[in-house]
This record gives structure tokens, C-alpha cells and sequence, in this order.
């Protein structure tokens, strides 16, 4: 039914003609249209809250860009909210949470969010899917449980989320109870994206890398991996933890399709620790900040060291706003010419 | 002549009786006696350029933490001050430059410091080499060549540091040349360390994380192996390259003494890269927010892990300010009186 449904087929380990590509943050300001469509919002809350909106900007990149998938715009703290831990995303500064998690009673008074509860994101899901009209497929996501979870806690970005990371030292059941719900709530949300439309899953461990690897491997990856069983069974899921370069092996032992890299990673070892999983990744987003000679240069080495099957192009965290959008397409493009026979 | 120096021992792979232990930002907020002191000079800068007040608080962790070294208080940027870029610490954001290094021309602007423009920092260190009356070593201390790039580009603290990255894709000649001066002025400044009294140095790579491999050991490891080169005949140096995962194995290619590590490196794993090199690290700070149970637990599973020779301990990062003194001297007691034999 897709038109081009490389994606798909590279995440599952299926023979592709050559590697899909799509880029992290596609739909972002580095496009003018996405600053355009943004500016009919009254804030970034409202702007994930009005599918017509986000709709327009997941499509945008297919269009502009040429990338073989859209991934749908929203953000990974609908989640929370859902659970009845409202925030606020303020200019330049990030996500603010007025409310945070401090005790076990503070976990009790959360709801398990279902589906219904974010049906903004089910509208937008089906409205992209209804006009991306199987060009390219179409991605759904959701944060990992531990980096919800963190921004719970901490109620803002940090540095070393270390109030979130003594609440694990210090109250490790609630931590777990919490950690349960959180993964409930993504179960169905997820569920949910894939009956609008989604054809593919990925999960966002943006904080995993504050985390030593036995702390990473309890209170992270475990739920991951209930996520991944519950939702392999009906569509491909690509776990990305950002700054986890240990746990590739023991990710790898999931039901995930495929694994998402960072650029400190190198291709070869992680190939060699992923076992038949699919690798995703692994461009420095400022590797686009350079001449095209140089993008040329390094996008050739990392897809020859990746190698064409059970490989999604990509970048090895989200594009930064102030790149040139022109200097995106041409990466874009150099993937798909890339001459994998030569 | 130093009544306790098992710290170099160590660090030169010499037998100890048992593994020394000391703490990055011992000399901080989390004593009491700190603040104290810290509140009779008018702002951080003032601070560190008076020899007195820095001496005291070098001093005060050995005396009430017990820990077996002393490490000099000072800051990483008095080195972009000292070559003719200055900067403002801005409570609870950090550092921030004024003017940033853009072009050439720039660079060309920078003087090669000497220990002479750091004088301060010597006087503070004669001060406490005569204070601590050799009961333990005093370490000195600077920024790696791309840390204080990093800032010297940026202006500030940054979660992507893309604008230093930018710079070191888009103008790598002069990005050369600009750590080639830092490198002078750093390999300057630290033997006059050396003259006044430091036993030992670290590096601080603090920001190694940002770049890729390659990037890390053209733009980095490069720049450190020429300070390692000029100061270890001198004394041992440490180097600790934060979330530098990948890196351990040159790191020991270089003339280092010592590696230090973060909490997300695995002792063993480390150790099988790290030659015959000291390995230093590397509890999670938070480990110390947990309860006296588990706190010996994970600490007794460390200091098994790195064994007894050839090891430092310490954490995987500085302590962070919230932290309480009495947990963290338990720490160090704990360290202190492990038996090694069991």
C-alpha cells in the first residue's frame, strides 16, 4: 500500500534498494513553512493541541526535504499532561512543570492515560496519514519512560537531573510504581498512534545517558522492553537512547526492529554488539554546519561503515534550529544517490 | 618527604597499601566552612584571585573530609582571562564571555600566557603547599585545550556546544591555531604549578562528550598529549575526559599517569583498555544521596571492580552542592577502610 515503504522494510531487516533517510527534528524551525505554520499558534502547547497545525508540519519535510518518512509533530510530555501533570514549554528556556512528582501519593493521584486522553494526537495522526496518501510512512513516537519520568521529577531540563536521579537512590519502589504507570500510559497511547495510522514506532530516551548502566538497565530498560512487546507484535519500534553507548547489546536483546545511535558511537562496534537488529543514525547534526565537500566526505564513510541493509539514515540527535535548510536537503539527497554498489 | 602519598603512588602504578581517595569539587559548596569563606570575598572571581581565601578552602577538605590529597581552588577559565579573554561568573547560570573568538583575527589578538599572568594561582599554591605542611599531595589542576575552547567560542555554558562545533567544521585551520595557543599557555601554566608546589595535575576535559571519536582525538587528544608530554616528567597527570566512552584506549596511548572516568564507563571494561595506566573514578555523585546501605554496597562493588594498585578513587564527576557532608565523609571513610584482602 506505501509507495515507498523503505523504511519499513530496512527496520524489519528486509532487502532494500538502498538505505531510507529522515532526519530527527525534520519538522522544526529549520524550515521556514514550519515557522509559518507555528506563528498561527498562540503557543507551542496550543501548536501540538491543534492537529490541522501539526498535521502541516509533519508533511512538510516529505514535500521540502525529500525524506522517506514524516514522523508526527507533537511532543514527548503529552504523555504527563495526559497523566494529570500539566507543563508549560517557555521560550528558549524549555519545558516547565508547576506541579512535580515528590512522593508516593503524588504517583496515586496520576491517572494511567489512555488513547482517548490524547486524541489531538490520534486527529493529527489520522489527518497526516489520510494526506500523506502512503507516499512515505508515517512515524509515531513517545518518550521513554525514564526520561517522562525525569522530567516529572525535576520539572525542567537539567544538566545532571539529579533530583531525579536521587529520587532512584532514595525511593526506588515508588520510582518503579511510577515508572509502571508511565509505561501503562505509553502502551496505549501507542496503541493508539498505530490505529491512526502509524507504521512505525520510535521511543525517545532523551536523559538515558545520565545514567550508570546498572541504574540504566532497571529503571529504564525494562520498561522499554514491556513497550516493545506490547507494540512489535503490530509495527516495527526503534529505541533511541541518546548517550547510552553501553547498552546497544542488551538493547539489542529487546523486541525492539531497530536501534538508534548517537555520533560518538561507531558504526562498526555497535554493528558487531546489535545482532540482527537494524542500526539508525548516526550523523553529528553539526556535521551540516560544514562545506559540502566535507559532508560529502563524512556521509560516505558512515554509510560504507553502516552498510545498506538493516540501516535507516539518519542523524545522531534532532537538526539544530539555525541550520541551513538547503545544506539539509543536500545530505538528504547525497543519501539517496549514494552509490551502494560502487 | 610527604607524610601520606599514596596518591602518587598510585598514580605512578606503584604497590599501596591501600587505593588513595579524594573528590572532584571537594573544595565546594557542600562544606559548610566553604561558604563561609566564599562569602568573605565579593564574587567568584574575586574569590579565586585571592591566594588566601583559596588556600583556605584547598585546605578545609583535607582536615574535615579526611580525604588523601588536596587539590588547588581555582577555576578552569582563568586561562582564556589570562591569554586576553575575560569572563563573569553569573550565579546559579554559570560562566559568560563578553567577546567570543570568531575569526583569525581574533586569535591572532589572544596572547600565549604565561605563569607569570596566573600569579594569583601560584601564590594560592605556595600558600597551600606551605599550609599543608606535606601531609598530603597537592594536586593542581587545568581546563583541556577544548573545554576552554568551547567556552572561549560559545561565551557560555551550552547543552550542544554547536556553535564550537560549528567553528571546528567550518574553520578547522584557525580552530588549530587558537588550541595550539591554549596549549601553550596551558603547558606554561602548569609548570609553574609544578614550581610552586602541585605533586601531581589533572586535565578537565569536561566537554570531550560533545564531539565525535574522530573529532575528539583531532581537536582534542592531540592538544592533550602535548601537555601530557610536557609535564610528566615532571609529575603524573591525570586526564579525565568526560563522557569520552570511546576514548580510553588512546587516552593510554598518551604519557599520562592516570584516566579518569565517569559513572557509565564499566571498571573491568575499562581496565582491558587502559594498558598500564592508573584508572581513577568513578561513583555516580548521586550514589552519595542514597542511604548508608546501599552507599556500601555499591562502593564496596566499585572499589572490587578497580582493585586495589593502579587505582584512584573518586567519582565520576564533582560533587554535587546539595549533597550532605556527612554522607560524603562516610564515603570517604568507607574508601579509607575497606579491606582489601576480604
Amino acid at each position: 500500500m506505501l509507495k515507498n515503504d523503505l523504511l519499513i522494510r530496512a527496520a524489519k531487516g528486509l532487502e532494500v534498494e538502498r538505505a531510507p533517510v529522515w532526519l530527527m527534528r525534520q519538522a522544526g524551525r529549520i524550515l521556514p513553512e514550519y515557522k509559518a505554520t507555528r506563528a498561527r499558534a498562540k503557543n507551542f502547547i496550543d501548536f501540538v493541541k491543534t492537529p490541522e497545525l501539526a498535521c502541516e508540519v509533519s508533511i512538510q519535510p516529505v514535500d521540502i526535504l525529500g525524506v522517506d518518512a514524516a514522523i508526527i509533530f507533537s511532543d514527548i510530555l503529552v504523555i504527563p499532561e495526559a497523566m494529570g501533570l500539566p507543563y508549560q514549554m517557555i521560550e528558549a528556556k524549555g519545558p516547565w512543570f508547576e506541579n512535580t512528582i515528590k512522593s508516593k501519593a503524588d504517583v496515586d493521584k496520576l491517572k494511567i492515560a489512555d488513547a482517548g486522553d490524547l486524541d489531538y494526537v490520534i486527529k493529527a495522526l489520522q489527518l497526516t496519514k489520510k494526506e500523506l496518501n502512503n507516499r512515505v510512512p508515517l512515524i509515531g513516537f513517545a518518550g521513554a519512560p525514564w526520561t517522562l519520568f525525569a522530567y516529572m521529577i525535576e520539572g525542567s531540563g537539567s544538566k545532571t537531573f539529579s533530583k531525579a536521579k536521587q529520587f532512584l537512590y532514595t525511593q526506588p519502589e515508588t520510582a518503579h510504581l511510577l515508572l509502571e504507570k508511565i509505561t501503562q500510559s505509553t502502551i496505549n497511547y501507542l496503541k493508539g498512534q498505530v490505529a491512526a495510522g502509524a507504521d512505525i514506532l520510535q521511543l525517545f530516551d532523551s536523559w538515558a545517558g545520565v545514567l550508570s548502566p546498572d541504574m540504566y538497565y532497571e529503571f529504564s530498560l525494562n520498561y522499554i522492553s514491556k513497550i516493545c512487546d506490547a507494540l512489535s507484535p503490530l509495527v516495527p519500534v526503534t529505541v533511541f537512547a541518546k548517550d547510552a553507548h553501553y547498552a546497544t547489546e542488551k538493547i539489542s536483546q529487546t523486541s525492539c526492529s531497530s536501534i538508534g545511535l548517537d555520533w560518538t558511537i561507531n558504526p562498526q562496534s555497535a554493528r558487531s554488539q546489535a545482532g540482527n537488529k537494524t542500526l539508525q543514525g548516526n550523523a553529528d547534526p553539526c556535521l551540516l554546519y560544514a562545506s559540502e565537500e566535507k559532508i560529502i566526505r563524512e556521509t560516505n564513510q558512515m554509510l560504507k561503515a553502516f552498510g545498506k541493509n538493516k540501516y535507516i539514515c539518519n542523524l545522531g540527535h534532532g537538526l539544530y534550529p539555525d541550520l541551513d535548510k538547503e545544506k539539509v536537503k543536500f545530505f538528504v539527497d547525497l543519501v539517496k544517490n549514494y552509490k551502494w554498489n560502487s
